[in-house]
């Protein structure tokens, strides 16, 4: 397939190198020196994202506030391309795909891979291996769009699941934007805490994301708000329910949590 | 010095294995399989916690709900042996002190080091290594009695804190018990979730501490339930704050929270 890919950061980039193998690829980075890097690396590049069509699909891996006008500038000339984005959230691509001209072929998807380096220079074609690629169905998007979608994601080395814009969105809440504000909340807890040098590695593994650099932690708390907030509502239910049982020392329902949590942890694999 | 040793588990085996090459060590254990493990490693052990005594110190590493009942044991026959504990909390051995013999000399220990292994086969004269070692003086510590104390915690590498008993078990509620409880209640959050096999290495890190062995778990909260309580409501606190600034789009007081929950997770160095 000819796939085009704007944004050649970690993820455009990692997919840039697992697929050339296969694909005609050509990139685009609204940043010179990304375009460069990539260019040095070996990959076809263009200077305007609309150069990126036509092809067989577009891969749209910019920042997510880009996401959407990103797909805008492509769809007036996409000329029957699948645009498939990479962003973590996924509503908003699905809102806009509802109102998009009704031949671009739209789908939204995102491989949850990453590591804390970014940029070209972090690209790697093993990154999505063995990782999960949701992808999310739009008004726009036809069968042949998914398999397009689907095989792109498969090519790579990643897991194949189709699911909502919704149950994605919230599930984003409570697997990443929870557990970043509860470990924030954590270590907020222990703030005038005089011993707390003494922490082990408990109270470190539980604390990490409040290491989040701040923009990325702002972004993904706000993202989807909404659910984030929900989300935040079950974890504080947990905790009060944890509360309560201690309060009338009843052990047995401390035991059924534990329980449930672990059984929690047994899905993870 | 003349050091008993009574339990030869992870904690009372590690410390004969870093003593021993200074010290005359004599080991106890109710458990005789501990006791032949022990021996075959080449410590001295004896049939009976009592004949643990006369020594210059007896140190009482059996599990946190023996500590009390082998203290009183050992009290009546310590004949100025100074008896330092090494359970996690301390409230209950500061509680027992007050009303010890006016002869008894008692120092609370808390090593802050541990391993998922447990038992004598898992003891490691290097366990206590760059690890804190608190110390709470009780009623009946005197000046050479805490001398003698920080000896011992000081020759097996560790770093000694001197604390109360109050300030030692609530640091233990918000540093251990609090992030136990908060684990499982993210995990808890997540039960219903279809996509919680997509979730990636920050959820299974914030949720690690729901795996503790149940047994072990429910002592922990149980520990000293009050503290665990106020500890919880200190976490549900700074929940309610992220959600409340979630719910107004207010970015600048998230951005002020993570910046606190950070400057705790720098102090701990």
């Amino acid at each position: 397939m000819r796939i085009g890919i704007a944004g050649l950061g970690l993820i455009g980039g990692s997919l840039a190198l697992a697929l050339r193998g296969g694909h005609e690829i050509t990139g685009f980075d609204s940043d010179e020196r990304a375009r460069a890097a990539a260019g040095a690396a070996g990959v076809r590049t263009v200077a305007r994202v609309e150069e990126l069509a036509p092809a067989d699909a577009v891969i749209v891996a910019t920042p997510l506030a880009s996401v959407v006008s990103t797909l805008e500038r492509l769809s007036s000339r996409s000329d029957g391309a699948v645009l498939l984005d990479t962003g973590s959230l996924k509503r908003g691509v699905v809102e806009w795909a509802a109102r998009a001209p009704a031949a671009v072929r739209i789908v939204g998807g995102h491989p949850m891979a990453g590591s804390t380096a970014s940029g070209f220079a972090a690209a790697d074609p093993d990154l999505f291996r063995g990782r999960p690629f949701l992808l999310v169905p739009t008004e726009r998007s036809d069968d042949g769009a998914m398999a397009i979608a689907g095989a792109i994601a498969r090519e790579v080395g990643a897991i194949v699941t189709v699911c909502s814009a919704d149950v994605h969105d919230r599930a984003m809440a409570r697997l990443i934007a929870a557990p970043l504000a509860t470990a924030a909340a954590l270590a907020l807890g222990a703030a005038s805490e005089p011993l707390v040098g003494a922490a082990g590695p408990g109270f470190r593994d539980a604390t990490r994301l409040a290491d989040t650099p701040l923009d990325l932690a702002v972004d993904v708390l706000f993202g989807s708000a909404r659910d984030t907030g929900e989300a935040l509502t079950s974890v504080i239910e947990g905790l009060e329910r944890f509360r309560d049982a201690l309060g009338r020392d009843d052990r047995e329902s401390v035991r059924g949590l534990l329980r449930t949590a672990r059984s929690v942890r047994k899905e993870l694999g």
